[in-house]
């Protein structure tokens, strides 16, 4: 053993014999909050703060931009640097410090550097070492063409990549990140493919929102992929290969892999903390299951909020809010708030859309074996009157019985995130889906309309739950066109641009004036009903059912509809030309 | 009596003897809304809308929006027509209608129209009757250039004004629809003065955020008068001459009475209808102090959900939400929602700016006798390192005892309306200020930060209800500059820039180091601790009170004590050129 250690951490400031040594492992998101939490807390702590890597507190987040040239200087994703942290913070902060051991019953970790190896005592621990790219098992995988986007020297990379004359690239992967890298690198005129083993991109929205980022991907250029693993890499001199499951062969001067993260908490497990499928396993204050050590951030076991089940949440919102909160239970035992269950909210630009999620989704709730009721709405952001107006297309889950707001999630252009703000927050505060009526939000023309999207959406989720309004979902299309009658209630002129066969065209605006025609049509079969966006089909319905027919309306209509078949609409639907032929 | 005096009112559907007559007494927001729910609901009810102008359901708000030619065609603020809402509600809509009298008796209405008078029985009667401009006891008012803004006439006829060469103009009144209307004014080339008897523009807002307003005003080449009343106005033949209490003098080719407005319910309080200060009283339902009789909207008192102050609030939004309720309360009775207790949630743009305002204001509170303390914040809207980022100036009203939120208010370039957003439905909600920081709202870098300002907003105000943090105020600084020492903790190049006089500057990254200086320069005077936007001061006191000093951190730092003096701060702060004097 070097005298390095066994040799505490040196510490350039005379503090109390009583002063507590805080250690914390990792300087990024929910590690560095802790650090900067606990020293506004206590001015006495020594807090050292161990970074295996070369960089705390980096904007892990803006690490695409800088490949996409929109942060043009990788300076900018510093937000702060060891010494910057020593002045404002009296940290102690070491970058490339690898915590390789914990001795719990010594109370010390083992730390490795490049200049040797030394044990550092605490009297509280953190542990927030984040997570890392999950490598599935594809051949040639390790080919220096593939890139992960983690750090700033990964995203220095690629951009130096592309700057030296990439311009095939394959990203694998359709998560958030992936589509931040796959249109960071369309900006930057790299043609790119994009590999989603799941059936649509974005897999934690909703097929019917998913299909609309895909059609953005693709007037971006880039080309989608979806239902497909990517199976081998083949490495080349001048250029890899990507081969697909299907035989698809992808010639790529770079790839970036992107299929989602996982807790590195090896070293932790190994010694002695408990852990669940590879997370560290917490209580509301972050306690671990040894005493005086804590974690926080991606790589510990959340308990999610709507639906109860177990996983890691690898958001840096959540990460950030937790190590503040464990700085709380460590200095201020007993009085800290509990960290939050996490909404999972989520949000991505791509190209000029946006899109965003928040609580549980149907395949959550399906598996959480929950009862609940999906409305689809199309509002406008603003005012229509008004220049710029655009859609906010939006899908909200209610409980079935109570109305309690289970998830939602949006795609527009504009609005986007401020209504999924709005909702976590109402989810948060266990509001059901009528409270979103009452919701007294800021409306002049440029903002919004005086019934905003949420309140419409508590509007429409309240006439589903005390029976005003039965709808049904694009899903049914099979069923409903065997078993009953399909009445479009757009204009003739909108029946022309596209309408599903054999469906009877009614404009809502004459249906008074010919409930024979759909009774005679009908032949008492039930009437689902269809529009544009399920505004005038909820009208119709009411005629309809207060005219004695079995009726129901489409939830979010055509939109909803041909968002829903994707590529198979064109053949679902009877166009123009068909209708002519 | 013509015959049409004893004709009830035509109607070309046949509808069953049982049919019930709902007769809805304007033809806006809160009426039409009553009114097309009230369809929805019935099929068979007989409903007529009665409109005293000669539209029905037009952009109310998007006025000024015509005027200053972002709307070029006045069509577009016709949102629906008699025609319309025939075709697709089957309503009987009746523009140039006015109710005269009520006879509650009889249950009927007298309608008077241009061609002749007559009596329409109801079984239920919604009033809708909406507000009109106060006209203030100004000489002069009757010239035919001062005009008001309320109908799409008014702003046909403003906007033809401009047209013909208007080049001078008064606002008379500096709330949203006089700012609106000064800013589209000033947008057509017009030279404008805006005149407001309060202290500062838009009274409703906090004067600290008010004052950046002001200054937007102006770099639109708007000449603001404050805290002065208009006096007279002179008629001439070319322009007339509006003269202020002060004696100043303006010409102006026309002028815009934007005072604010009031119910307009003369007729139905002689009629019998229990009125409050001139607006109809309603219990949770909207039903008035007579049987079979509803009113909802601007004419109607609420009962603010804050401080419980009953007045009317003259706000679109809760206006179509209101009507909606209603017409559940007539055809669904004993089940319909109450109608909520207003926030008073609005929002303003003003050149580049957007200011918006929820829940109570410190007046209000203070009227209210209720103890509270405020926050002031100035985060960016996204994360830094993004391209465009900007502050949102926030302010957030809490309980002082339990940490409700009572109130919120903020200015910025962007992302202003969706915190407002989220913070209106916390208020809704009933959360307390520590329930900001587990907001899981969405983050990636072009949309917010990982703690996003309402979460920080929550941090601080959990850590002043708690005494972590413990805050002065810009209206103490008259105070504290006589009994504490001023530490601005900026940095040399801040302080360098403007600074209170007698503040010693030691910026926080040096402080630890320099404890005694500040002990030696307080002389055992308390420490009143400042920095740019109250973050690094924030810190600053956390050193400070644990080092055994009497300490407090501005709200809000010099941006918001900036602010707060407006046109003081020149005078106030100690400027570089009379540093180097």
């Amino acid at each position: 053993m070097s005298t390095a250690a066994t040799t505490p951490a040196p510490d350039d400031q005379a503090r109390p014999e009583s002063a507590r040594r805080i250690v914390v492992v990792g300087g990024v998101a929910g590690g560095m909050s802790c650090a900067a939490r606990a020293r506004r807390l206590d001015e006495t702590a020594h807090i050292v703060v161990l970074e295996r890597g070369a960089h705390v507190s980096f904007a892990s987040c803006g690490l695409p931009y800088h490949v996409g040239d929109e942060i043009g200087d990788a300076e900018r994703l510093l937000v702060q640097t060891p010494q910057s942290l020593r002045a404002a913070l009296d940290l102690d902060v070491r970058t490339g410090h690898e915590v390789t051991a914990v001795d719990l019953e010594r109370r010390s970790v083992r730390v490795e550097t490049a200049e040797g190896a030394f044990d550092l005592p605490y009297d509280a621990l953190v542990l927030a070492p984040g997570a890392r790219a999950i490598r599935p098992a594809v051949e040639g995988l390790d080919s220096p063409r593939v890139r992960t986007l983690r750090t700033v020297e990964d995203a220095v990379a690629l951009r130096g990549l592309v700057d030296d004359g990439a311009r095939r690239a394959v990203v694998l992967g359709a998560g958030f990140i992936g589509l931040e890298a796959a249109e960071a690198l369309a900006r930057r005129g790299v043609d790119v493919t994009i590999v989603e083993l799941a059936e649509h991109v974005l897999p934690p929205l909703e097929h019917e929102l998913a299909h609309l980022v895909t059609d953005e991907l693709r007037s971006l250029g880039v080309t989608v992929r979806t239902g497909v693993a990517a199976s081998a890499i083949e490495p080349g001199v001048d250029h890899d290969v990507v081969v697909l499951a299907d035989g698809t062969r992808v010639a790529a001067d770079l790839v970036v892999l992107s299929v989602g993260v996982r807790p590195s908490t090896e070293v932790f497990e190994a010694s002695g903390i408990a852990c669940e499928h590879g997370a560290i396993v917490v209580d509301e204050h972050g306690r671990t299951s040894a005493e005086h050590v804590w974690a926080a951030g991606d790589a510990v076991v959340s308990t999610d909020a709507v639906t109860g089940v177990r996983r890691p949440v690898p958001l840096a919102g959540p990460a950030n809010r937790a190590g503040r909160l464990v700085a709380d239970d460590i200095l201020r035992p007993g009085t800290a708030r509990p960290i939050p269950a996490p909404l999972g909210t989520a949000i991505v630009r791509v190209g000029g859309l946006t899109a965003a999620t928040t609580g549980a989704n149907r395949a959550a709730l399906d598996r959480a074996g929950r009862a609940y009721r999906t409305l689809h709405l199309h509002p406008l952001q603003h005012a229509g009157y008004f220049p710029g107006a655009s859609q906010v297309h939006l899908v909200v889950h209610v409980d079935a019985g109570t109305g309690l707001l289970l998830g939602a999630q949006a795609v527009g252009d504009d609005g986007v995130d401020k209504r999924i703000d709005v909702l976590a927050t109402a989810i948060r505060a266990h509001l059901h889906v009528d409270d979103l009526i009452d919701l007294d939000l800021a409306y002049s023309p440029p903002y919004g309309q005086a019934k905003d999207a949420v309140n419409l959406a508590g509007m429409v989720g309240s006439n589903v739950l005390d029976g005003t309004l039965r709808l049904w979902y694009a899903e049914d299309l099979d069923q409903v066109r065997t078993e009953a009658l399909l009445l479009d209630t757009r204009t003739v002129a909108e029946y022309a641009t596209g309408h599903l066969p054999g469906s009877l065209n009614i404009p809502h605006t004459e249906l008074r004036g010919r409930l024979d025609e759909v009774r005679e049509a009908a032949q008492g079969r039930p009437v689902r009903v269809l529009c544009a966006s399920g505004v005038r089909s909820a009208i119709a319905h009411r005629i309809l059912t207060q005219a004695g027919l079995d009726s129901a309306s489409l939830s979010g209509g055509m939109l909803t509809l041909r968002a829903a078949l994707g590529d198979r609409a064109s053949s679902t639907l009877v166009t123009p030309a068909l209708v002519g032929a």
